[in-house]
């Protein structure tokens, strides 16, 4: 028997919708905020088995350019045979007189669907011990050059 | 003073027993499932440091082509000097009409233990916000060219 | 508006007190506990993209050679172009007579401030769905040969 998945769902203790930008390493090292760590291997076609650290701008608004707000700083890795889809592992970082502190999230961004769900499995500061979903979304996607990914981050426990 | 472990320990909130198949990149990369991504190092003599990204069949029988229940992608590498151990990091991503979602796991598998219990940090859609342990054992080993693990799933926090 | 950050934060219903000790892989490969496994990228001059696996002993005191009272396994990687900051994510390896079981961290390692928070987000065995923060404390740091860092480990949510 499926379990329903919303029937319980609460409302959030707290929301913060942001926008995440990663610029590649490729013809503008100095702009870059991301570098591949490890080769594509022989499984398939997607990319399969590259690790990607990041260390990308956070912005309240699609503007690549606007002030950060938190910095998204782990890596995400292609995992799939089949498609493109990969793992992601990352801290949020605030350091603002809005928050201070962090989030810790990790999960699937399914690359196919058109919003896709992640854990936020802790968090310390002014996130002190907090749980939540954050839904990943595309916001553009420029090939190799740049992309940028709506994160709505819900906290479900807060402390 | 020691704790003792089980004393306040729960009924799981949901169960799921699933078998977790290993295909290596060797001679037959049509099937292979999983690919190591980095080299083994000079540590010890139990592959330390050595990762494998693996996109892998769940079955909920022990045999290798029965329909998949789910599929388990992430990586494991080896981290222990003095014998074959081995951290976890991954996903399982349910499509089915039994169940849509994700889990996401992490923790270690100290592979000379019959059981070893790991981490489930994380849930989205049908298992939103859960947590819990996931008991691995390994069901077959076959060196180089397969292995299987049982993994069974008890959740402990359900919404 | 801020949160505040500590208003509601409970006490621990555990804390421990351990230190962590990275002898790394140079000119004594005995000793070493810990190796690189990728090479630095072109980003910036921070170590940016390096991972290091580690299979380190804690110890209840300061020092290296006393008697292990678990083990730490996983790895760090840098992942700040700007300065030094890695990320964590490791399991704490219990097995003596006062406890047995697991503990499951990540979180980032902003090496700039004195202390830092990291999140445990799981755990088994005594240790069974422990939920926490674990500040880190750089205890002494000797170069590429060792360092030291005070993990304080407070659980607050214990089953």
């Amino acid at each position: 028997q499926a379990v329903s998945a919303y029937k319980k769902r609460p409302e959030p203790c707290k929301r913060l919708v942001l926008y995440y930008h990663v610029l590649f390493d490729g013809t503008n090292e100095a702009n870059a905020t991301s570098a591949i760590v490890s080769n594509i291997t022989k499984l398939g076609d997607f990319n399969f088995g590259q690790f990607v650290v990041f260390d990308d701008p956070m912005t309240d608004d699609h503007h690549l350019l606007s002030p950060p707000v938190a910095r998204a700083q782990g890596f995400y890795f292609y995992n799939m045979k089949t498609t493109y889809n990969a793992g992601f592992a990352y801290k949020l970082i605030f350091n603002s007189s809005d928050y201070k502190g962090t989030l810790n999230l990790m999960g699937a961004d399914i690359i196919a669907q058109e919003a896709r769900d992640i854990s936020v499995v802790g968090g310390t500061g002014d996130f002190f011990m907090a749980r939540g979903i954050c839904t990943l979304r595309t916001d553009t996607f420029q090939g190799n050059a740049y992309f940028r990914l709506q994160m709505d981050i819900k906290l479900y426990e807060c402390y």
